[in-house]
C-alpha cells in the first residue's frame, strides 16, 4: 500500500521544526478515503510558554504486547519519554501456559494481563491504542495503523503516528510452509483464540463421535487428534491432551480409551531436538508407553477436511484421516514486516536483522526485537584486520600476549563467539587458542603477525548461533532495550560499551547478550522435562513442580498469579472442565 | 420440514412389537440425504434370555440442558427409565449471573456444568448427545435430530430418537417483536456465548473510543450503551456495566466518566413493574442518582448501524446514535415449538399448552416445562356443573355447608384460583365468600342452589394467572415432573391427587403449584432490591449479601461455587478484568 504523501510531508515537515506544534499533526491519509485529524490534546506544560522551554520529549512508538514489548514497558523509565504503544491486542498473554488452555488446565482469563494495567502501574502518561500497523515508514519515520475493532463504532479506524524511535515488537505468524490447506483445515497454538478455539474443537469432537449413528470407522477417525510439528509446543499440548482424555474425559465419555487416538507428526529424525539426547529419548519412550504415536521422519504435504497427506523416507505418500489437527511448526514472517524489509533492502530475510545492539541497520531509531528479529552477529572475520590494528598498541605489526589480554575482554564483549568458542574447546584463555593454533607452547612471549592471528581465530564464527524464537529471549531483549533507553543521557559521555573496533572511541552500550535461564518440555502425568544451564538435565515429578513453582513466580501480575495457581488447584479437586465454554 | 416415512415406519413398527429388537431401529432418513444407521449397542441384560424377561424400561427423553431439563434430571431416579437427553449445548448455564459475565465480575467457565458431569453423578447409563432436535412429530412418537458441531467431522449429523415418554424443556428465544434491525446489531443476553460477545464488545467500544483521530462527538457515540428492555435482566446488566464503567474501566481509560453514557429504553411507564412499586421507586432513583439515564414509555421501532430510533408518547420519533446496545425485552418461540404447536392445533399459541400436570394436551407421552411450555389452567366456570355435582354427595340439587367443606381440599388443589381468590379477599375460608355472596351471614345452616353457587365463584378465574418466565419456575417443575415419573407406578393404585370433577376417583398426582421464593434486581454498587415471599421488601447492602450467600448456595456443584465465590473474591481484591478475552 503505498502513501503519496505531497501534503502529508510538506506538513509534518513543516511543524516538524517547530516544537510548539510538533504535538499538532495534520494528516492526509488517501488509503483511508478520508481526512485524518489527528490532534493530539494533551499540551506538554513544557511548551505552554515561549521561555524557559525544556526540550519535548522524544516520542517512543512500541508496536506490540508480547513478551519483548511488554518487557521493554514495564523496564521503561516512561517518565523519560513520550510513550505510545500500538497493538491488536490489548493484553499480555502468557504464552507458555498455552497448551493449558487448550484442555481447560487454566482459563484464558487467567494467562492475560490487560495492558492498560500494566500501564496504569507505571503511572500512567502511557498511551495505548488498539490497533494493528500494516504500514511502517521509515523514511518519514511514521507509521500506519488501523483499528479493527467493532463494526459499527463511529470514526476513521485508519490513524498515522509519528516517531523519534520505533521499537518493533510484533512478533511472528505461524509457519505453514505454504502446505495446502493447513490455514482452512489445521489449528494454531499462538494466540489465546487460538488456544479457546482448540479447547472447543476437541469437546466438539467427543460430542460427535458420541452421537449415535456413526460406525466405529468414524468415530475412530473423528478422536484421532494430530499434532504437526514435535517441538515443545506440539510436544506440551500432545501430552496435556493425553492427560485430559484419560484423565478427565474418559470419565464422561464412554468408549474413549478404546478410540481415541494421538498422533505426533515430526519432519525431523527425533522430537523436541532443541533438548538434550536424554531428554528427547525419555520423552519419546514416555510417548510409547503413554500410546501417543510418534511419527518422526515423515513430511506433511497436504491437508484436506478429510485426511492429512504426509511423506515418509522411502514410504511414500500417506494418507491419515483425521478430527482435529494442530500445526505447530515454527514460525513465519508477518505480511508488514515482509513490507519493511522489502522497503530496507533485507528483502528475502525470514525476519529483520538488527545490530547487537538491537538496532534496525540503515533504519534510524528503530530498534526491533523478540520472534520478528533476529541478531545478526558482526563476524570476527570480516574485521581481523581492524581487531589486529586496535589490539596492536605500538603499531609494531605483531601482536605480544599482552596486547592481546588488554583487548581480550572488549573483543571477547563485541564477539561472543570469541567465548563461545574457547568453551567449546574447553580452554581457558586466548593464550591457549594461540598455542594451540600455532602448534607449540609459546607462552608470555609468543608473538603473532595478522596471518598467524588469523589463523587462530579462523573458526571461531562458527559458533554463531541464531538465539531460539522463545519468551525467554524477547523478555530478556526488552529488559535489554529499556535498559538502554533509560540510560541514553548517561552514557552519552561515559559509554559503558566495549572499543569500537572500525571507527575510534568505545560503543555506548554493551551489545545484548542472552543468559538461557533453561527450559522445560512438560511431558503429562506430571512429569516435566528440565534443561537447567549448565546442561544440567531434570525429568520427572521434581520438575514438575520447579516448573509450577517457576511459571507462578513469572506471573506478569498478582492477578494472574492467584488465578493460575487456583485454576492448578482447582483442576487437582475438580479436573479439568469438559464443557465447550 | 417433512420426512415420508414409509420403510421407516414399517420398520420401527415392526421392531416395536418384538422387545428383543427394541434397541435396534434402522431409519431411512430423507431429509439428511443418507441411510441413518442408528444401532444402540447397548443390549440389556434383561433381554438377552428368551425366559424371565423383565419388561423392558420405558424410553424418556429429555430435550433441553435448562433450568427445566436439569433439575428434570436432577431429581429422577434414573434406573427406573431408559434415559436419554438431547441438546445443543453439552451445558447447564447458571443463567443468573449471566449479567456478571458480560462484565467479567464472574467468569463464564464459572457458571456452566457439563451436563455429562451432572450424568455422572446419576450413576451413568444415561445418554447425552449434543444435537439440536428441530422436529418433533408426537403422531409417531419420534424427534429428528441434526449435530452442529465440527466443520470436518465424519458421519451423517442427523438422527431421529423415539421416545415413550418426551419432555420438552427447550426454553426460549429473545422476542424482537419483529422490529427490524435487531437480530443485525443488538445483543440479546440469553446464553452464555451472549454475554462473552458482550463484554468483548463493551471493551471494542472503549478502545475504539480511545483511539487518536476521533471527534468528541464519534467517542460519545461509541461510548453510549443503550438497553432496551426495562426488566430484571436489563436492569441488572446496566447496573453492572455502571459499577464496572465506574470502578474500573475508569482507572484506565481517559476521559470516560465525561463521554460514557448507559441508557435504559422501557417501553412501559416504570422499570422493573414485575415487583414491588417501593422496588421500582427506588431502583429508578438509584438509577437517577448514578446517571444512568432511563426512558420510559419509549419504543424501539428500529435499529440501524448507527442508531436506535424509538418512538414516545407524543414525542415522536427520536434518533439515538449508539455504541452498542442490549435487547433484553422479554422471550419468544422457537421454531421448532412453533412447527409442534402448528400439528397439534395450538398454532398462533406464544408457548406449549400443557395441563396443571405439565401433559401436553392432545400429545401422548409428552410433556413439557419451562420457558417453553405455559400451564393452561382450567377454570372453575367452565366446571361449575361439574363441581357441584361432585359437591353434593346427596344429589339434594342444594349444597350445604358440610358438603362444601368435604370437597373443598380437593377443589382448592384442583382451582388455585380459589385459593388466591380467598387471599385477595382476606377471607379465611369459602363459608366468608358464600356468606359474601348471599350478602349475610349464613352460617352453618345455609345451603345454596346452583345458582347461587355460580354467583359467588363467578369472580374466581380472573386469579389464573401465568406463571413468570424465570429460572425458578423451571426448576420447581423439573423437580415436580422428576418426582410424578419416580412414583409413576406407586400411584397406580394409590392415587394422591385431587377428586377428578369432570370422571370418577382420583387423579393420579397433585397437579403442580409454583411456590414463589422470591426474587432479586441488583441495582448495582453493592445493593440489591430482595422482594420475597409475603411481599417482604428488602433494599440495600444486606440484601446484596443474602443474593451472594443464596446464588452460592444454589450452585449445581461445588465445582462452580467455589469458582464463583472465588471469582466474586477476585473481583473485590483485583477488581474486574479489562482484557478483550
Amino acid at each position: 500500500m503505498s502513501r503519496p504523501g505531497g501534503f502529508f510531508d510538506v506538513a509534518s515537515r513543516v511543524v516538524g521544526r517547530s516544537p510548539v506544534f510538533s504535538r499538532l499533526l495534520v494528516v492526509l491519509a488517501v488509503g483511508g478515503g478520508g481526512v485524518v485529524v489527528y490532534a493530539d490534546s494533551r499540551t506538554d506544560p513544557s511548551v505552554t510558554g515561549e521561555q524557559n522551554q525544556a526540550p519535548p520529549k522524544k516520542k517512543v512508538v512500541v508496536l506490540g504486547t508480547g513478551w519483548a514489548g511488554t518487557s521493554f514497558l514495564k523496564n521503561l523509565d516512561s517518565s523519560m519519554y513520550d510513550v505510545h504503544v500500538v497493538s491488536p491486542r490489548n493484553y499480555f498473554a502468557f504464552t507458555p501456559l498455552l497448551p493449558s488452555v487448550t484442555c481447560g488446565t487454566v482459563d484464558a482469563r487467567s494467562i492475560v494481563e490487560p495492558v492498560r494495567n500494566i500501564i496504569r502501574k507505571k503511572g500512567g502518561g502511557i498511551k495505548f491504542w488498539e490497533a494493528e500497523c500494516f504500514k511502517i515508514d521509515p523514511t518519514n519515520k511514521k507509521i500506519y495503523c488501523r483499528a479493527n475493532v467493532g463494526t459499527n463504532l463511529e470514526g476513521n479506524s485508519e490513524f498515522v503516528v509519528d516517531y523519534d524511535y520505533l521499537v518493533v515488537a510484533m512478533g511472528a505468524k505461524a509457519n505453514t510452509f505454504n502446505t495446502p490447506g493447513v490455514i482452512e483445515h489445521c489449528h494454531f497454538l499462538k494466540e489465546v483464540e487460538d488456544a479457546q478455539r482448540i479447547r472447543r474443537s476437541v469437546i466438539d469432537c467427543f460430542e460427535r463421535a458420541s452421537l449415535p449413528n456413526l460406525t466405529d470407522e468414524e468415530r475412530k477417525k473423528n478422536l484421532h487428534f494430530v499434532i504437526v510439528g514435535g517441538g515443545p509446543t506440539g510436544v506440551e499440548f500432545a501430552a496435556e491432551l493425553h492427560d485430559f482424555v484419560n484423565e478427565d474425559l474418559v470419565k464422561i465419555y464412554p468408549r474413549v480409551q478404546e478410540l481415541a487416538k494421538i498422533s505426533v507428526i515430526e519432519a525431523g529424525e527425533h522430537i523436541l531436538t532443541m533438548f538434550d539426547k536424554r531428554i528427547t529419548e525419555f520423552a519419546e519412550g514416555k510417548f510409547q508407553r503413554d500410546g501417543i504415536n510418534v511419527k518422526t521422519g515423515y513430511k506433511v504435504v497436504n491437508v484436506s477436511d478429510r485426511s492429512i497427506t504426509m511423506v515418509g523416507k522411502g514410504a511414500g505418500e500417506v494418507d491419515v484421516p483425521y478430527g482435529m489437527a494442530v500445526w505447530s511448526t515454527g514460525i513465519g514472517t508477518r505480511p508488514v514486516m515482509l513490507d519493511l524489509m522489502k522497503q530496507i533492502g533485507q528483502g528475502g530475510r525470514r525476519a529483520l536483522a538488527t545490530d547487537e545492539w538491537l538496532r534496525v541497520r540503515e533504519c534510524d531509531g528503530m530498534y526491533a526485537l523478540g520472534d520478528c528479529a533476529t541478531i545478526s552477529q558482526r563476524k570476527v572475520m570480516e574485521d581481523i584486520s581492524a581487531i589486529f590494528r586496535v589490539a596492536d598498541a605500538d603499531n609494531s605489526g605483531t601482536l605480544t600476549v599482552k596486547e592481546i589480554q588488554d583487548v581480550l575482554g572488549d573483543i571477547c564483549e563485541r564477539y561472543p563467539q570469541v567465548e563461545l568458542y574457547l568453551k567449546s574447546k574447553q580452554m581457558k584463555s586466548l593464550v591457549d587458542l594461540l598455542d594451540d593454533s600455532m602448534g607449540k607452547a609459546g607462552g608470555e612471549d609468543m608473538e603473532l603477525n595478522i596471518e598467524q592471528f588469523k589463523k587462530a581465530l579462523e573458526h571461531v564464527d562458527f559458533q554463531v548461533k541464531n538465539l531460539p524464537a522463545t519468551a525467554q529471549v524477547a523478555a530478556q531483549q526488552g529488559a535489554y532495550l529499556a535498559r538502554c533507553f533509560n540510560l541514553m543521557q548517561d552514557v552519552e559521555g561515559n559509554p559503558e560499551g566495549p572499543l569500537r573496533i572500525r571507527e575510534s572511541g568505545r560503543h555506548r552500550f554493551r551489545p545484548f547478550r542472552y543468559r538461557h535461564l533453561g527450559q522445560f518440555a512438560p511431558l503429562g502425568g506430571e512429569q516435566t522435562a528440565a534443561q537447567l544451564p549448565g546442561d544440567w538435565i531434570s525429568i520427572g515429578y521434581g520438575s514438575q513442580w520447579l516448573w509450577y513453582s517457576i511459571y507462578a513466580s513469572k506471573q506478569v501480575s498478582w492477578r494472574t498469579r492467584v488465578a493460575v495457581v487456583s485454576n492448578w488447584a482447582r483442576r487437582f479437586i475438580f479436573g479439568r472442565d469438559s464443557s465447550c465454554i
